[in-house]
């Protein structure tokens, strides 16, 4: 990529989230432009880059750490990220004032043409882009957590978002080796998360019915339907697991699905004595002391997966 | 392990999953005695059983192909799988008068203190066990398709099956490397197809209302939430996903989740209209002709992915 003239990508908010979309785009070539209105946050963020990507190093998913470093800058105001880039990727807090009024500063700075995604994981981008004078170029790019190791990107436009905004966006996503998914319009959750919210819900519900241990049910994922999982998505795997495909399997099972669901506690409720018990099995197995390096280990195994699938 | 001295595992029903039991057997070093009453089964079984495993040594997955083989006698009748066995593994049709009727026969010729796990993915064991004089013995042992390549197994006890029944099927799972996971007592659809469900009703409902393309729901999954569930279950995930830990999670993030399950659709609900647009997708995607192909690709997949994890 001719990265002389492309135009530079900004970065607003730089914690955890942020931190991950910088190695994306560098990674990609493109030069990155980064603001976060916090000193610590500023502070940590050498450091947390240098770690991130030597680790991805030493799993080969990257070979120049310091070409990638030198693609990035650390500018100090919103203003000097925001000017002349093509494309805006706000981290910040994830509450709703915060958002607006970052959205309105990014507004104000926006280039003729360019286009801003949020990193959002759960407010739609009708709650607080209505008031910005180029409001049709804000959409929703939900990321997973860490962006730079887990590849899909959730794109859900608001209902004054241009198609034009969501279709760039996606080929920006595609380009940069990110894995886009594109809503028609905004749902509370998007996807990923209303999936994993539905499994979750019938997790607590076994878990508080004494079924099972939190051990055994998260094995019945780990060593069972993840390994799947990992590769295809749910209609891909009951598209396989019929003779005659995806409508064969729902004459077959769709019955047997729909007596579960008949008998299925009411949903989104987390007892507190369930989360009490659930704590108490998950600090036993993993002591809070330890919360942070099993974070890294977490890490570590998507590097070897993703490794592994080159 | 002395096979010599060590009873034999019966296997009683050698489609599909039977065929993947008697590799997880026989792999593990025991020696397995085979009964189906089919004889396109029976005639069909040398060349599954030749074809998976050279796929498994292809992936380094199994060293000696002709040993494993040697350990695996195909016999002309259940009596003569079932008697002298220790363990017998049932995988019969999915219905449950033929379920009842195999059990009753098993029943009769079983060693002293053998016991026998079901492969039902979905019966109960109460539901076919009840009239065996040897009922305390009986268990289901649910397993993924295909068992040789996904190691969770499902001990599901009636209400009659003895504690000891469980314990020893679960050290036995254990023992030849598949991953036990106990449930405390009968509930329809287990837990992993409960989990399954619950995802799969949501998946269903985004798509039947029109947010995503069934490719761009898959991919939430694959490239997002499966990666991360391929070597962690939903609870883990979730006990990391916050600072403090689960709790803090649930206390963070459970009103959010509570939200989605507000406006959930009525579950279990697989409409046709949506039925018929997700088969014209998938088949645009994959056509019919190709489903066997993909289903190679699949177990070539898991493969791969059980040999680096090693």
């Amino acid at each position: 990529m001719d990265t002389a003239s492309t135009p530079h990508i900004a970065i607003v908010g730089a914690g955890l989230v942020g931190a991950g979309w910088i190695i994306v785009f560098a990674r990609a070539g493109r030069k990155v432009h980064v603001f976060d209105a916090s000193p610590a946050i500023r502070d940590a963020l050498p450091g947390l880059l240098s770690e991130a990507l030597d680790a991805m190093a030493r799993h080969r998913l990257i070979d120049d750490v310091e070409a990638i470093l030198a693609r990035i800058e650390l500018v100090e105001t919103l203003e000097a990220a925001v000017t002349g880039a093509s494309y805006i990727q706000e981290s910040v807090l994830e509450i709703v004032e915060v958002k607006r009024q970052v959205s309105a500063e990014i507004d104000r700075f926006l280039a003729p043409n360019a286009i801003v995604g949020s990193s959002t994981s759960g407010l739609p981008a009708s709650s607080f882009t209505e008031d910005c004078v180029n409001r049709a170029r804000f959409t929703v790019a939900h990321p997973v957590n860490p962006p730079h190791l887990v590849p899909v990107v959730e794109i859900v436009p608001a209902p004054w978002t241009d198609p034009d905004t969501v279709t760039r966006t996606r080929t920006l996503m595609d380009h940069v080796g990110q894995v886009p998914v594109v809503l028609t319009r905004e749902v509370p959750g998007f996807i990923l998360n209303r999936l994993q919210g539905a499994l979750l819900d019938e997790a607590w519900s076994l878990f508080e019915q004494g079924y099972a241990s939190t051990e055994d049910i998260d094995r019945t994922i780990s060593y069972g339907l993840g390994l799947r999982w990992s590769f295809m998505g749910p209609f891909e795997t009951i598209d396989l697991n019929a003779p005659g495909g995806i409508d064969d399997y729902a004459r077959r099972l769709g019955p047997m699905y729909a007596g579960f669901a008949a008998d299925r506690e009411p949903s989104g409720h987390w007892s507190q004595e369930a989360v009490a018990r659930a704590t108490a099995e998950r600090r036993a197995a993993l002591p809070s002391t330890d919360l942070e390096a099993r974070r890294a280990w977490r890490d570590e195994r998507l590097m070897a997966l993703l490794a592994s699938r080159r």
